[in-house]
């Protein structure tokens, strides 16, 4: 019996006129998680409670059972974990811009002209930094741009605020402590010194040197935002005795379940947005779902989130049903599993982020109560059996459906 | 965008025999409330939980996003601040009753003959009272015989008994510590001295022996009960960045909106029954919704709840349909709102008190999923779109309606 948590990202979506006053979902042609809807028992679900706005992370931490409110400081100790760094609880993280500055560290590109490669000897070079004797600065490069910080040592606080200017044509905003604490400003001293330290030594980078003779923006200065402790996390196996992975194409999600201790399935041609490779991504979610060490798998497909952010509403529609067309219908077929689909909160096309409107769930597994609903959509769940639940409640659902949970009493 | 609570206190009720099994809501002829629920989304709440019989001050508190385990300790603190007394944190605050005693302090009036005027003179006698040169005496005459008491100054304890010996025929209770605090201690003998000091005081007030001439029973002793302490309350505009009115009728629902910081509107003709001047009350909710000032207002029209207390099974029914003729009728046209219509309790008119029933809501504003609910009654909303929600979820709904709260998380 496997346990599966299937996070369609950013499904949960608004009536929307150009559709006849459906949802993408609801208009979606869905064949396959319909036939499941018919055969399971739907409901709505507020990831983290009604009318809160969820993060992808912190919905998805809340998906694994973990109370955000606790270990969630910031986006930056999953963007660490989630480019492979081992983090440890304590280490303050952040997430990171390569950008283009002037000599007066006036930021004229936030990104660099989004470099695409280079990045890795420009990295090599920050972390030769000595910022300090007694903190270690741990750097890599992410995707294009992107790149994470992290500081591990003693006397350090997370109470800071970003260096980001948000803007161009600003200088990096001087990161200042939000507390009173000695850490907290040593910390934010810390980081000045790096972001002035990082121009001082890309300036005249051998990268950026030959960018400058191409005409392209020199990544020069590193911008660190997202600032978060590492948080100490009870290793997933030890919390549930299941042994898990994670298939998920984008950064923060896999940082997540790095962090809870499950298993990170790479997927080539993951792009994270409508354009991935969804034969490939459903392939290596499929091989993980059949791969029998396994438990537990946290799935997410992030395309529909992208399309909500977009604006694109026939695009979030078209993700949807090649979702169902290319992967649940492999998932149709299979048995002995308790599977839950799902949105991490909705991402609603007219708004363009995420909003507090709960997402519709359906259950597939043995023993259910099936209820009438017959089509997977968020006002068809409405009516569904399991009424409307909360994020938390999921892994005890998940864990009695596959009866491995224990009795609370006698 | 502007939210909206309306709370129609006492609303929601049972299936009553003499209406053919249907509750004064769904019998009620609600055509404006009616369409705004075809054209919105329905739900039913528990304002605080499932079986919990809110009073209107805690479940108020609730609605408003306060936590009434944590910042309820009583009903004088609301009543205080209801009468325009400017009430602090840590003050200690008693409703209290004008009564008529004997000379041995046995009270045989609890309401001193429902007293109607020269209240404000006993009230300035009472005033000049010298219960300890640490504490301050404020007091301040409500309507009728009802009337408010507040002590100010260090040492002082909100854990004490009542001093209302609620029978006829009795004297006053001695007040009692509830702990074994200093304070308490303090403060219970400060008010037993108040008890008596005010006999004292007014037995031979000119308005009392103009009473007695008149064969009206004077208000010669003052009755405390409800003891609070005021609490520390984060201010709404604060809490939640929107500058918010409240246009209510009774004392209760302004005292706990003055305290959460919310401008009172005053509205001429309001009683809190069912007599109430409608037209007037209406006319003063609608300028306060319109006026441009004001990001939130919360409404409470009082008629229903007076009803069911009184049992009166056709006048409950003939308010809600007064409410929405004459205020929801305008509301229906209103635009850019996000309408939250409730109640804060059931006061069902054959139990006559509230009870934990949950309460039927619906929403209106644009972008929601609209569900295929048509007319307004708990049971008709009890399949509504919105399922079963509580009172602290409904400032996280509006807020998200509204767009104006922000991701927790990335």
């Amino acid at each position: 019996m496997k346990g599966i948590i299937f996070v369609i990202d950013g499904m949960g979506d608004r009536p929307v006129k150009e559709l006849g006053n459906q949802t993408p979902l609801e208009n979606a042609n869905t064949p396959y998680m319909n036939k499941m809807v018919e055969e399971g028992i739907t409901g709505i679900m507020d990831t983290i409670r009604p009318g809160v706005r969820p993060g992808s992370d912190t919905a998805h931490l809340t998906l694994l059972g973990y109370d955000p409110y606790e270990v969630y400081t910031g986006r930056g100790p999953f963007e660490a974990a989630g480019v492979n760094i081992d983090v440890k609880p304590g280490d303050i993280a952040f997430r990171c811009n390569f950008a283009t500055a002037e000599d007066d560290l006036t930021v004229i590109d936030r990104r660099a002209g989004r470099i695409k490669s280079g990045t890795d000897k420009i990295a090599e070079t920050i972390r030769q930094m000595d910022l300090d004797e007694n903190v270690e600065v741990i750097f890599k490069e992410s995707d294009a741009h992107r790149a994470v910080l992290v500081l591990r040592g003693k006397g350090l606080s997370d109470q800071i605020t970003d260096a980001d200017p948000k803007h161009e044509g600003n200088k990096p905003k001087t990161v200042k402590a939000l507390d009173d604490s000695e850490e907290a400003k040593f910390t934010a001293g810390l980081l000045n010194k790096f972001v002035e330290k990082s121009y001082e030594m890309l300036k005249d980078h051998p990268v950026n040197l030959e960018r400058i003779e191409n005409c392209e923006n020199p990544a020069n200065i590193v911008l660190p935002r997202g600032v978060g402790a590492v948080p100490a996390i009870e290793p997933f196996e030890e919390k549930y005795g299941l042994k898990g992975a994670c298939a998920a194409e984008t950064g923060l999600i896999k940082g997540i379940a790095k962090i809870a201790g499950l298993d990170i399935i790479d997927i080539p041609g993951a792009t994270g947005g409508i354009d991935t490779d969804l034969e490939s991504v459903g392939k290596h979610i499929i091989a993980t779902l059949k791969d029998d060490q396994y438990d537990f798998v946290l799935v997410n497909v992030d395309g529909a989130d992208e399309a909500g952010h977009d604006g694109d509403i026939t695009g979030k529609r078209d993700f949807l049903e090649k979702v169902d067309r290319i992967i649940m219908k492999e998932i149709y077929e299979m048995d002995d599993i308790v599977l839950f689909v799902t949105a991490d909160h909705s991402t609603p096309v007219s708004v363009g982020d995420h909003t507090g409107d709960p997402v519709p769930v359906f259950i597939k597994a043995s023993g259910l109560r099936v209820d009438d609903i017959t089509e997977y959509g968020e006002r068809y769940a409405a009516k569904g059996g399991l009424n409307r639940i909360r994020g938390s409640d999921v892994m005890y659902i998940i864990r009695d459906l596959m009866n491995v949970i224990s009795k609370f009493g006698a």
